[in-house]
């Protein structure tokens, strides 16, 4: 993917670039005004700060870059873009694969722009990191969305680690309301943890599901239909309108069966067929009633600011277990208190304090 | 509540004990063999091994001791108990204040132990170390059980954190089994993360419920239903008969929304009166059956394994984490950056990145 792309990124992969550049059609104009070089730093925030495509694609390209030389210019550029960011919402859009995620977000995004916004999709996929190729590479898949100039499309960082990926995501976010994205859609394709990744970045989630036959709730894994805020239910057109209705019933009753959330709102079930364009008018007429209601009780603010300390502490343990297991004479001792433990000669806690004891 | 049952307990509360040692029938008589004064740990660990209650209680004080001095003592305890361990089956019991727990333990041990069972009772509350006492302190509440010489009951250690009283839980454990005690109830009021952690130590997990009226699903606790092996819909008598057999419909089939589980059990709701004595043997049947089910497929060995792993790695992480916090250059800045990343002048990471520059 990274070589098909190659051309459209000034910035080489032997720095320890891996991710292309998005370029929509605004962005490809806006092209133009960049020298074939490296652009340095404040030419880049400037050009994110004029909401130049280019520039953010570059900007973005540096965050994601594992090369030493850039990360000082990562901090450089998200400090300079932090003043201006904030102002978007952020969505968080998730479902199985074969739901129909790409063409939901171009007919939603193409509505966004419709009626004024500026929309920046990005997407959480750490699968894309293991040579799977991103949900998002193909960019065919939101041909019409692409085009628009007030559109900017992202595929997921490449990452080892799904904290990792997070991490260059929620800092994409940053970059992306800098340049005047009002509208973040986030997309993820629902490997392992990535669901609760998104949904710890977003302000409002949603769960796209196809009505099938019979129980419509199996298969979601645990966890998800609590963190919806919304359930859309997908290609319900033709023959599929029957049953999707009859999932609606089901989806809301099981939504009921959860607790109040904190936000004080009652998520909601929704059909839609994105390929036909239907009833998109109406999802958006529910996000933009969430918002009102977060915006106005506070817990807009209050999500923001629990997201940021989560990821604060997420970070500071992530970071501490990292270190703890990279020792070498750590690795060798877990090896040997495991066994012990698989044959019961030891307790967790008392093979524990021997792990910890070891001084790095 | 440890002034109270003093005269009961051989070792000094100045050392370090806060807990007092619970004294069925059978200790009550096997007492004599041990003389007032504090028995060596070998006579303790024979103590064990011969069944002798009072020496299983005063062994368990010392492991719930803090002072340093228990803290050697309460690992060769543990050590030379570890081979006679692992040969119960665990139980979790949880369910809101006034469903009945005292009462259905009561009527649960004693059918436990006309079958042959020597049944242990412990609880993980960790609001009893917040002076609020203990669920099980009041021994009335199982005044029957208590009597008889094949049960052992004990209330939860008090201790700061969860942690650290899950800690001492599953330490309990051990020494229970070493001592015979072949069903291990462990009970939770459900304060906080509790119900995990019991989950974390048990094999079987019991979710006790009330019929209400109407919408039964209303106020279980997020996470705690997906935990359940078995929902038991307790005073499931007169006039509550009919409200409880709706409820057992409705929780079955919120119960059929869950993923199957990894278990390959798929979890029952029961109706029961812990007061009359009525379901109590139906319970067991079903309890049995899990039992049979998990030893035949290898679930059983699998997730004590699983469970061993996941003490071990949280008690590490837990270290971890504490020890960073407490530094107070780390709690100077911590301040500093929460109050930063409230008013977006920083990021999460960028944050994480200042605090962990700091050394220990």
């Amino acid at each position: 993917m990274a070589d098909k792309n190659k051309n459209t990124s000034a910035l080489n992969e032997k720095e320890g670039v891996s991710q292309p550049v998005s370029l929509s059609k605004g962005a490809v104009k806006q092209f133009k005004n960049f020298k074939k070089n490296t652009p340095s730093v404040s030419t880049l925030i400037s050009g994110i700060l004029d909401q130049n495509q280019t520039a953010l694609s570059r900007a973005i390209t540096i965050i994601e870059s594992t090369a030493q030389k850039h990360q000082q210019q990562a901090k450089e550029i998200i400090e300079k873009c932090l003043p201006h960011a904030n102002q978007s919402i952020r969505i968080g859009i998730t479902g199985v694969p074969g739901v129909g995620k790409s063409t939901f977000i171009e007919s939603f995004g193409k509505l966004l722009i419709s009626k004024g916004k500026k929309v920046a999709v990005l997407t959480v996929d750490p699968s894309s990191s293991i040579s799977k190729g991103s949900i998002l590479g193909d960019k065919t898949r939101m041909e019409e969305l692409v085009k628009e100039e007030n559109a900017f499309i992202r595929p997921s960082s490449s990452g080892d680690t799904l904290g990792g990926v997070a991490r260059k995501t929620r800092e994409t976010i940053i970059l992306c309301e800098a340049a005047g994205f009002d509208v973040i859609l986030i997309e993820t394709v629902g490997v392992g943890q990535s669901e609760t990744a998104v949904h710890s970045m977003t302000d409002f989630f949603l769960l796209l599901k196809l009505a099938g036959a019979g129980d419509e709730l199996q298969g979601i894994k645990r966890g998800i239909m609590e963190m919806a805020d919304s359930i859309i239910i997908n290609k319900a057109d033709g023959e599929n309108l029957k049953a999707a209705k009859l999932a609606k019933t089901e989806f809301n009753r099981a939504l009921h069966l959860y607790p109040a959330k904190e936000s004080d709102w009652t998520p909601k079930t929704l059909l839609c067929s994105a390929l036909k364009n239907e009833g998109i008018a109406e999802i958006w007429e529910v996000v933009s009633n969430y918002f009102k209601t977060v915006k106005t009780n506070g817990y807009f603010q209050h999500k923001r600011k629990e997201q940021n300390k989560f990821w604060l502490m997420q970070t500071i343990e992530s970071k501490l277990k990292s270190e703890f297991y990279a020792n070498p004479l750590v690795k060798k001792e877990l090896e040997k208190q495991l066994k012990a433990l698989d044959e019961n000669l030891t307790t967790p806690f008392e093979a524990a304090e021997k792990l910890l004891s070891i001084k790095n």
